[in-house]
C-alpha cells in the first residue's frame, strides 16, 4: 500500500497524466490486508497498518486527477474499500464486492467508512454484519459501481470512460475533484460558500475563458492548463 | 434569476399558496446561466453572479410552501441544480439532466452541492466528471426525480401531486418544511432534539388538535391555519 | 414504549443474546403513537411523548445486538421511524410504509429524522408531504428494507439472516455496531482518525486472533467473548 501511496503522490504532481485507472488482473481486484501480517502483533503495529491503509485512501481523493476502478474480480475488505474510495468505478459481470471481516473476528471498521458514505445505512450495515458477497449488478444499483459491462468489454468501457474525462482541461477537473470532496463533508450553507469561491476562481481562469468562447464559437477548444 | 428570488419571497408571504410548481415551455426546462454573461468578467462580477444563483436556490427551500418542479425537457447546469433543489420532481419521459460545465472549462461547481445531495457520491461524481446527460428513468432510480410520466401527462401528473399536498393544514406543511432542510445538515442526536421540539409545538397547534379530533371522529379536517 | 426501551436496555446488558428480533403479528407492524393520547394535553406532556419515543430509538441503536425488524404488515408514523431506525429490515410483500401525519395536522417530525437518513432527500420528502404508503419492493429499492419476501417466508428468511449474524463474535459485532453509528455522523477525516483506532483495538482482542488463525488453519473459530 506504501508504494501504491508514494506512486499516486507522484502521478499527483504530473500535470500530463489527466486520469488514474486502477486495474488487477486474475480472479481477485484487491483483497485488503495479508492475514498472516494481522496475528500476533502489537497495539503500533495494527495502527500503523491502518495508517499506511487510510493514507492511501485519502490519497486517491486528494490527487488532481480521476481514478477509476477497473473492477475484474473480486473486491474484499479493504479492497472493498479501496473500490468505494475511487471516483467512479467500471465492473465486469464477474466482479464482487464484499466486507467479510466480520466472519473473521476483525470487523471491516476502516472499509465502513468509505462503504456507508457509498451505499448508505441499511445496505452497508447488511454487508458489514453478514460479510455476504454482493454481485456486480446490485452495487451498481446500490451506487458503488457506475458502469457494468461484460468481462471482454472492461478495459474498453474504462478507456472510453477515461477518455470522456481526458477531453476536458485537467486544470479544472483538479480544482473541482477537490471541491467535490471538500465540500460533501460541510453543511449545505458552508458548502454553498466554499463553491460559490472556486468557481468564481475557476471563471477567472484562462481555460474557463477558452473553453466557454469555444463553445460559443462552436469550435474545438485548446486547454492551457491555466 | 433575481426576479425568480423576488418571486418567491412575495409568495413566500402569501398564506393562501399552498403549493409552487415550476413549469417551462420547449424543449429546455432551464440551462442555467447565460454563457455570453460568462466573458472577459472581472471577479466581483462571477461572485455577484454565483451569489444570486445560490439565493435563489436556497430561497426555494426556505420558503413555506413546498416547491415540484416541473420538468418537461432538458434541465442543465445550474438548471440541473434547481431540479435537485426542489422539493419535489416530476419528470416527463422527454426529460434530461446533465452538469455538462466540464467540457467547457467552468465546472458545474455549485451545482455539484445540490447534486451531490440528491444522488450520492459515485453517481454525482460521474454526472460532473463526464458531463454527460442522465435520462428520466435513471434520474428517478437515482432519486433525482420522484415521478416520470409521459409527456402528454405531466402537467394532470404535477397537479395530482400538488393537489394531494395542498389537501394538508400549509402551516403545519410550512413549520415542517423548515424542519426538514434544518435538521437534514445536523448530526442525528441534535437532529432529535430539534425535531422533538418542533413536533411538540406543532401538537399544540389547532390545525393538529383538530387534525386529530377530525381523524378519530372520521370526518374532514378544517384548517384554520394556526 | 417505555417497556420496550427497558427490554433492550436489558437485552443489551445480556452477553448471551447475538440478535434482536422485532417481530407484530396482525395486520399492522406498528402504527406509531396513540393518537387519542395526542388531543388536549399541554407541551410538558408532549415533550415527554417525544423524549420516551426518541429514547426508544436511540437505544435501538445502542445496544450490541444487531436488531432486525421482521416487518410483516403496515408501519405508519413513529412505526415507519422504528423500521427506518432499526439495523436491518426483513419485509414481507404485504408489507407498506408511510409517514401520514401531514394528514392529521401532525407532521411526523421525529420520523423525518430517521426516514431521511435511510432513503434519501427527494423520496423522504414525498412520503412526508404526501402521506402516501409505499409497498415494501419499492421500499427495498431506495435501501429502507433488506430484504423482501413472500408473506409465508417471513420469519424463515428473518431467522437465516439472524443466524448468519449469530455465527460472528458479539464482541466483535458490539464493538463495530456502535463504531457504525458514530462514523457516520462524522466527517470523513474525523471518521478515519476514529475507525482506525477501533480497528486496532479491535485486532487485539482475542476473537480477533482467533478468528485470523482459525482462517488460516481452515478450521472453525471458537470464540470467546474478549
Amino acid at each position: 500500500m506504501q508504494e501504491l501511496t508514494a506512486c499516486l503522490d507522484e502521478v499527483g504532481r504530473e500535470q500530463e497524466i489527466s486520469v488514474v485507472i486502477l486495474r488487477a488482473a486474475g480472479k481477485v481486484f484487491c483483497s485488503g490486508h495479508d492475514l498472516t501480517e494481522m496475528t500476533g502483533r502489537d497495539i503500533a503495529t495494527y495502527r500503523r497498518t491502518f495508517d499506511v491503509c487510510t493514507e492511501l485512501m485519502l490519497k486517491l481523493q486528494a490527487i488532481p486527477q480521476p481514478v477509476i476502478a477497473e473492477v475484474q474480480g473480486t473486491a474484499t475488505a479493504a479492497g472493498c474499500q479501496l473500490v468505494a474510495t475511487c471516483d467512479l468505478v467500471v465492473a465486469s459481470e464477474e466482479a464482487a464486492f464484499a466486507t467479510p471481516g466480520v466472519k473473521i473476528g476483525l470487523f471491516c471498521t476502516t472499509p465502513m467508512v468509505a462503504l456507508t458514505r457509498a451505499v448508505g445505512r441499511k445496505r452497508a450495515m447488511q454487508m458489514l454484519l453478514t460479510g455476504e458477497p454482493v454481485d456486480a449488478r446490485t452495487a451498481a444499483e446500490w451506487g458503488l459501481v457506475n458502469q457494468v459491462v461484460p468481462a471482454g468489454e472492461l478495459e474498453s468501457a474504462t478507456l472510453r470512460l477515461a477518455e470522456k474525462i481526458a477531453a476536458a482541461s485537467p486544470m479544472v477537473v483538479g480544482l473541482d475533484k477537490q471541491a467535490f470532496y471538500t465540500q460533501i463533508d460541510l453543511d449545505q450553507q458552508k458548502a454553498y460558500g466554499y463553491a460559490k469561491e472556486v468557481m468564481s476562481l475557476n471563471a477567472m481562469a484562462a481555460d474557463a475563458q477558452e473553453g466557454i468562447a469555444a463553445f460559443l464559437e462552436k469550435r474545438r477548444a485548446c486547454w492551457t492548463g491555466r
